[in-house]
């Protein structure tokens, strides 16, 4: 089986290397920079590798696995997509679906399978010098079956996320992806940087303890990924950061008033909520 | 040195715990429940162990750490303060000052030293079931000195805190540790049951990675304590979930509106900002 990865960045070279013991797989890879390519070569995490797309085989390619920026991965399906074989799968990371399930359903030629893929694991620093093979171990992988997905294909992918040591695999339609998204993941993005947006951010240096370096971890983020991500996906993200407001709004209400009861009636309330959700 | 621990659920048993090997300590502890009090003296936490702060020798000990919740502290402090001998340090770990530092100027007698103390670590379950020695492994120790702050209890409780792991020591005034602790603190403990109040958070089962599970971590809150703590701070706390409010209507109105560029150099703006704080 030939797999080819599409950009070895964080995502796409911790899956070439967590897939490097798959079945039979050989991996290759495509990669604009030079210096990515001699470090997978020379860790051998793909047996070759290309600085453009057009000059890779992707023709004998069994399974491609398409990990650039959103809008790079919908270029690369429009462009690309006709020359995958018959009976190859193609399945993509993006973070939202809709453009480039969108772009499958013009340019996938017949008789090639899609399945869309959102492994739920990342790291602050991005590239392929922070991957590891080990980033996937314990993390939700969402799979998003559309038109396009065989059984086959389906089974193929699940066999790949047991692989890499992934928690479990969670079924989606695009749209549903989507808004989940927008909460569990979108969100929590635009919160960390609000979060450091505060005047107290420099002052309070040493003042911080667990809860603050987690709900902040992820903002050093990479900017132009994240506003091609929340921009595909902007109604959702917004209705949810909205919804946010209105529930810290309500909490400010509680604080600025002087009905104390119903400040913990409220925070019983949402805490149970919590031990809900952390028990299903 | 004879230290009295009063409360020993999870910080004051993991205190308890941490400092046992404390240049010559003996401990011994104060705890309402026989459970506690009886694994205490089982793992020889402590070398005896009261239910009621009435019966501990207050008189013997040379370091009393007040380990329980804000208003019970305060209580403590009205009440058995009298008893501490001359010499003594008197130190607390609550995650507000004002009202304990109020209690300690009004009740603490005369050659009895204080410093405030908060160490800036915790885990979503409490008790002394949950108390490790390794709480505070690589966590920030905020000292609170005040006028009844002698240089012999702040190098003393700085031997402690180096005993106990931690990272560093930070000292605060009153004022200051409250403000900071509202950001860094306690607006984390809002903005997780908000986020928990959240339509999706049910249906998102599944597909929450990292940075979900980071911002929610500490919702599933002692909703008692919590209380005490953002009612004892609440116009500093009102203050920063106000302005985290703001910087979230920013961010709304960037993705209602049609200037994607602008949101990409908020963003990147933001962004830079972690960064920067992550460096100093």
């Amino acid at each position: 089986m030939i797999i080819g990865v599409i950009g070895l960045g964080l995502i796409g070279g911790s899956l070439a290397m967590a897939l490097g013991n798959f079945e039979n797989a050989q991996i290759f890879g495509v990669d604009r920079s030079a210096e990515t390519r001699a470090q997978a070569m020379a860790r051998g995490t793909v047996y070759a590798a290309w600085a453009d797309a057009k000059e890779a085989p992707l023709e004998e390619a069994d399974v491609v696995f398409v990990c650039l920026h959103p809008e790079a991965s919908v270029a690369f399906v429009r462009e690309h997509a006709v020359r995958l074989k018959r009976g190859a799968v193609l399945t993509d990371v993006c973070g939202v679906k809709k453009p480039l399930v969108e772009a499958v359903e013009a340019y996938l030629p017949e008789g090639v399978a899609f399945i869309g893929g959102h492994p739920m694991a990342g790291r602050e620093c991005g590239g392929f010098a922070n991957a590891t093979g080990a980033l996937f171990q314990g993390a939700h992988y969402i799979l998003v079956p559309t038109a396009r997905t065989t059984p086959a294909a389906c089974d193929l992918l699940r066999r790949m996320t047991a692989c890499m040591g992934c928690a479990d695999v969670i079924e989606a339609d695009v749209k549903t992806h989507d808004a989940r998204i927008a909460y569990t993941s979108q969100m929590m993005h635009i919160l960390a940087v609000a979060i450091c947006d505060q005047a107290q951010l420099m002052p309070s240096k040493g003042f911080e303890g667990g809860s603050f370096r987690a709900a902040t971890r992820v903002a050093a983020l990479d900017a132009a990924l994240w506003t091609e991500l929340f921009w595909a996906n902007r109604e959702a993200l917004l209705g949810q950061t909205q919804e946010l407001i209105e529930k810290l709004s309500e909490y400010a209400a509680l604080l600025a008033g002087d009905d104390r009861e119903a400040l913990q009636a409220r925070l019983t309330r949402s805490a149970e909520r919590k031990r809900v959700y952390n028990r299903i």
